[in-house]
């Protein structure tokens, strides 16, 4: 019998922006960190990448999520937006629902899952 | 303001197995047509690839989900089992759990992007 439940991974998919767990946790790392690059580190993401993702997101809403300094060798200093709270505030309770909400649902596919799929 | 609902995508994440919306669209179109081949041309996908992931669901759980019959050059007739029944309709469940339970949030943050990001 599995008895592990799975880990979710919700992505909200709109014309314009994918938001999903990579985004939303980069959000929560910034807000926790102040930083673009530490946030990026803790993810194993390059600068690059973790800055792409927050012009991304900068972008697509209609504010900013993500207030950004740009600043010397190791990048300026970030913090989230009131904008950017909201957006990662609505998506941790969607997902916290979803595994509320569906637990009967998920139990019932963990169920049937063989055991050699609980492998750690 | 932005006015479309996102798409959602939900992916169960186990240790030994990624259930997301590819896989349930391919259990879907597989119980519609009788046939991974067909099911795997109505997703643009080659007969290689929808067998691979039939292969992985299979080994996944505890009895097949997808009952085959390798065939000619065709490939054979397919049907879902019960099991492959079951674990389609809880997903589903969930995911339409999700859409229902967490409008507000949904349109919380839909509300909050830049009507570019409307742009279909």
């Amino acid at each position: 019998m599995h008895r592990t439940p799975p880990r979710l991974h919700l992505r909200l998919i709109y014309d314009g922006l994918n938001f999903g767990p990579g985004k939303a946790d980069l959000l929560a790392l910034i807000g926790e960190t102040g930083s673009i690059s530490a946030a990026g580190r803790r993810m194993k993401m390059s600068y690059k990448r973790a800055w792409s993702l927050v012009e991304e997101m900068n972008a697509a809403f209609r504010v900013p999520l993500v207030d950004t300094a740009r600043g010397g060798s190791g990048g300026g200093g970030a913090h989230l937006t009131e904008a950017g709270q909201q957006v990662l505030t609505h998506y941790r309770a969607i997902e916290a629902r979803v595994l509320r909400g569906a637990r009967s649902d998920l139990d019932a596919i963990t169920a049937l899952l063989s055991d050699m799929s609980d492998g750690k």
